[in-house]
């Protein structure tokens, strides 16, 4: 079968993880990460590593990219002028970016693929480090549907639920409305755990209870043990969230949609990030409100 | 078993099923409401109906309210001076409280049941008509732990989640939480779904992948598709939902909370009713970010 | 002529020198307050001390209470039953509640008073400590318009803008429309002056530019300086405002009037006193955004 | 003396009636506007007109651009390369943008300006089309202080309050702190206004008293009268106040400055432009206010 060798170019905490799922799943993965102890860990399970983005898409059939912001996905994939990856690649094969990125980027990108055969998609996912370590994550995907069903094969060894969302920029745009949903849960489960603390609520019993009902979230199963446990290790960066929030005020904006909540919460997550939480959790967001509530502990 | 005979009061969109299902479960129901011809629905599940409250409570084992707001649990089980529920029970009688109200007002009833001997828990319930339909209601129960563990068969039978999450009182604070998040989670997802709709994106499959990573969520489950339907018959009506979120902001002011996002959430909720939308469902919140979008159908 | 003798209830930062001028324009004041010390003051200007609220308004034409809350009027001009200043006045005598208290208890007292021949005006101040001094407070009253025209002369003494704008209760409603603005337009010059400070902008020429333009404000003119010299000092304490913000959501709330700017700046003034600000000046709201802006000095 | 010839570009609602002002002020002013129309009236005015803007920049002292937005007054000070303005001025020539755009842009003009010998001041003003006409708009300038101290007659000829705020940029930050306190403050008079009608308070008297203590401004003096009366002819439009605060929460977000009501403005704002309103004036905020609380006219 043609598409088994597969460049995977950014090996961080999701990257990882993914990549390492690949190999399982039988693909020929050869990685490149910029430091290079994270390349050491995909050869530890079964990969190649390579020194550059351009070695480690050398020959392959699909290339994918896990990177943090707009700027790295660019760079890598566009350079500057002729010599990003995409200008390296057959006609033929596929791109998918699953980084978190603008929806014009990704648009951008897709059109760059197009002038030169090669097909790319925006496939960004949500599940977080553990979605990436169990292959539990979900994969959100734009571009046109023929490139979606070759990069199928890939995008099952490493999610659960994988659909096809629209054309060129939708998966960011899925995604960005994700991430709107994503941090303004976070901040209603914080807000709701000081308000059942300040009224002497056990908490641990009252997150099992609300948890069965229409309250009920991923962000509540997965987050709220570790914020009342005041563990705020990511898992998912403020500096991150607050990124994404960034592209979703803008796009909201751009197109004429009111947010408010989604404003107030991209307020929130950005002060969070002033007060010198970039490295924390976006659970962290919990901190804030017994701040703002008079209830630090700190 | 001495525990057969309940009185149930207010047999409306939720108390209705609910009572039905003590039938199903075998318990002796005779049940009350304002308007008799809900009375005789139970009577057509195989329940007695009675033509007045303190009918409805003669000789009852446990006594269950389900009523609209905090006015109508104290004029029942109050009324004004001798003449209430509590003041007809015998000693060692149990009253569960199913309503959502004011947490003062739940502690006061507690303590004038501590006063004749009866036991007075505070359980709302959260899974709406059709958790009451299913008997998989979320009860959250306030009270001593004596009272909760004698009523705990006949909360079996109407929920699927029983937890005590306190003393009196913090069923309805638990409650209070649970608004503050559906309503916060509601707003989001129409934030998200008019965001989505803006950029061209196909909305259900959109809202299939939100569903499966953080973002996933029993409203997205639940209430999405009706959204996205454009369908806004109740379920839950927006006039309950805004007092339920009154509860919330001053119980959060009184506590020196900070819920930033929950007071805009309540602002949004009591300006959709001020619109005429008090009768429909708490999903209508999407018809109002549509309309601050220009993006209003009529 | 009829008019001259004033019993003078609540003699702290703003009664005081209101009583003072009262003394100064010709009235015979007789003013009772609850620490003595404050009584001596006005001893001290001219006026005569009661040792309770009884004393000071026997044989009164005209009666004022300025008082810190609502109970603390209802306390004062009601009692428990009978025992009240309304209840010990003679038919056409007036009472001028100068207190800022909720516009429900001022048709209250109004309609308490109609019952026994005494007109009774709610008429709230703005204008501050340094307003009360200068006799240059805005008078905002609800009554009837003879009470009005019968109180106008005593309202003179002790501000420049004297305004009859309703029945009992609208001065009240326009005192918490005052509060709104005034929290507002504190938290917009707050925000502006950490925006501008974090630009590097020097910020006492850009207050001096500001108060020219259509950004120009009574906040900007008399807060502005002190909150950029990290003063704090009272003026008018977070903790009142913060009250009166109490009453202007609520009230916003029974009406069906949607003030989402309003209430976000209820949310940051309570976070303010959650945080223990409840003594410091209002304009204290600078320290929330440098904190929540990662720029806290402490 | 040397400095008479003025260049004037952008000849609209504010253009028109400032470059009238400085012909009266006895400069020598040719003016350029895209649409010849309003060149004519400059002429009738006692100016010159030109076809072009490098027509109207030949053999200046002074170039002004009142324009409407960053890339209006890029593509005329820079063009695309070697073609704009700046390119064909003499050294020592100043060049004054009285625009309001991006403080980054304004800095690399001055960048631009400084490699040609060229001194570049951003100077926007705040004070409306009847502060244009009455030259005594506010004047907030930066740049060098020699290029500031050069421009300075000219600028006293349009306006009454003329203050340099700091370095290159720092004139639009402070324009950018002006309109979040103008759009928040129109919100709050919206609110308020909306709050005293609900309550059936006359509401031209309540504007009179509120005017007059603490929350009295120059939004309350100059637009709450059009808001009253329902006239929402601009003065400045709602379109312009969006482009603005979009560039403030832009600004705001990259210095790490929380501006929780700013950015709720904004939203407030970017919905009233999308429901239809981008023409008329900011205190249409009044109607969105009205609209939200079910008191909508039509």
């Amino acid at each position: 079968m043609a598409m088994t060798a597969i460049g995977f170019i950014g090996l961080g905490v999701m990257g990882g993880p993914m990549a390492a799922n690949l190999v399982k799943a039988g693909f020929e993965v050869t990685g490149y990460n910029r430091s290079p102890e994270k390349t050491q860990r995909l050869v530890a399970a079964g990969g190649r590593g390579a020194a550059s983005a351009a070695e480690a898409v050398e020959g392959a059939d699909v290339v994918i990219t896990m990177l943090p912001d707009s700027p790295d996905v660019e760079s890598v994939l566009l350079g500057s002028g002729d010599d990003g990856v995409i200008a390296r690649l057959a006609a033929g094969t596929t791109v998918v970016d699953m980084s978190t990125i603008r929806p014009d980027v990704a648009r951008s990108l897709a059109a760059a693929g197009a002038q030169r055969g090669v097909g790319v998609l925006d496939a960004p996912v949500s599940g977080g480090e553990q979605g990436a370590i169990d292959a539990t994550l979900s994969v959100m995907a734009g571009g046109d549907a023929a490139t979606f069903e070759a990069a199928r094969p890939v995008l099952d060894a490493v999610g659960k639920t994988i659909v096809h969302v629209g054309p060129a920029g939708a998966g960011q745009t899925v995604k960005a409305a994700n991430q709107l949903i994503v941090g303004g849960t976070l901040q209603l489960v914080a807000e709701a755990l000081v308000f059942l603390d300040a009224h002497g609520v056990d908490r641990a019993r009252a997150v099992e209870v609300l948890a069965g009902g229409l309250a009920g979230s991923a962000v509540l199963d997965r987050k709220a043990p570790a914020m009342l446990a005041a563990n705020f290790r990511p898992g998912f960066r403020v500096d991150l969230h607050h990124k994404d929030l960034g592209i979703v005020t803008a796009a909201a904006r751009e197109a004429g949609v009111a947010i408010p909540v989604g404003a107030l919460v991209a307020t929130l997550m950005g002060s969070l990030r002033a007060q010198g939480h970039g490295d924390h959790d976006h659970g962290a967001l919990l901190l804030q409100v017994e701040r703002l509530s008079g209830r630090a502990s700190a």
